[in-house]
């Protein structure tokens, strides 16, 4: 059995969302990010990032959400989430997530994580004015160039549009009305219709 | 044949440098970024993210180092660039590519970049002070837990390897000696010994 480790309003809920449409056979363990469960020795051996999301396989752990997403995707092929015998189809689903992980991601977290980057507080509040800009400039291409509509691939679903529906719920706290973005928008409402979103998010 | 887009001391040496281990059919599209060619609208129609590297290929351009990379080695599997027909050990290679692309990278990209985050110029400052720590956090989680040696995923040779050697050149500049990390370095001194690596770094 697969064990996720996840926190809430993180981006685990993608892999979580994930292992739930693929029907895996997996529980759900949830960490405390108040009370720094991430960075309880426990956690840090089996995540030595103290980040979530972690995947502990029975041959070892898997960490960062692009991995997750496309490991479970050829573990359980069954379920469709991806397009796993067409390279070029295959490399669009890494483009996107890799652009949603390194990009997207990383805008949104200068509103709440700016030590990383910088020690100075000033500094840090400074991050925090660029970031309604930076995400609705993000989901701006994303709207207009990468979302094929009505999943980021058009007729296909897969796990780029639980990556991409993850991501967009930060955007009201992030100080950006997501309904300017109309297919994003659609994409979102269709998903929250389904019962594995429900059942997942209820528990986020 | 593909077409490569890149500028020096940019990621896209990582795919240069897989194109030419995978010996595909490409050619090489160098941009002057002090002259700020990947904003023109001639290469925005191509990659309007206005970033390197992207690869055009006849069934359209794709974007992100990770996303690349995997492309290449699944087009051209007999190089043997990563472990295509096992999905855990893919994922090791997808954690490892998603590692650089959204926390390496994006530590060292704080130096030179920090526009992107804000715009007050004492933050950018800031933010500077940071990037050698962050760097050399980056690589000591690298060395210690990340790459098995000799090889990123051990005895076998893989596109990880390249992302890793790419961004492992951009330490002396952060003021970080990658002489500290032993197997990072004997990494880079193998791939530094071989021919392709010689003539693609010719050119970078």
């Amino acid at each position: 059995m697969l064990t996720l480790y996840y926190a809430p309003a993180t981006c685990a809920l993608a892999s979580h969302l994930a292992l739930e449409f693929a029907g895996a056979d997996y529980q759900a363990v949830r960490l405390d990010f108040k009370a720094q469960q991430q960075r309880s020795p426990e956690y840090l051996a089996v995540n030595p990032k103290g980040r979530v999301p972690a995947l502990v396989t029975e041959r070892g752990v898997l960490t960062e959400t692009p991995a997750l997403l496309l490991y479970i995707a050829q573990t359980f092929p069954q379920a469709g989430l991806a397009p796993l015998d067409d390279p070029f189809a295959l490399a669009r689903v890494n483009e996107f997530n890799s652009y949603l992980c390194a990009t997207v991601h990383v805008a949104h977290a200068h509103k709440g994580r700016g030590y990383r980057w910088v020690d100075d507080e000033a500094a840090i509040e400074a991050m925090k004015k660029k970031v309604a800009q930076n995400m609705t400039d993000c989901f701006a291409l994303i709207e207009s160039r990468m979302l094929a509509g009505p999943w980021v691939l058009g007729e296909r679903f897969s796990i780029c549009d639980l990556y991409l529906f993850t991501l967009s719920t930060w955007l009201p706290g992030d100080g950006v009305d997501p309904g300017q973005f109309a297919k994003v928008t659609a994409l979102r409402e269709r998903l929250q219709q389904e019962s594995a979103v429900r059942k997942v998010l209820a528990l986020h």
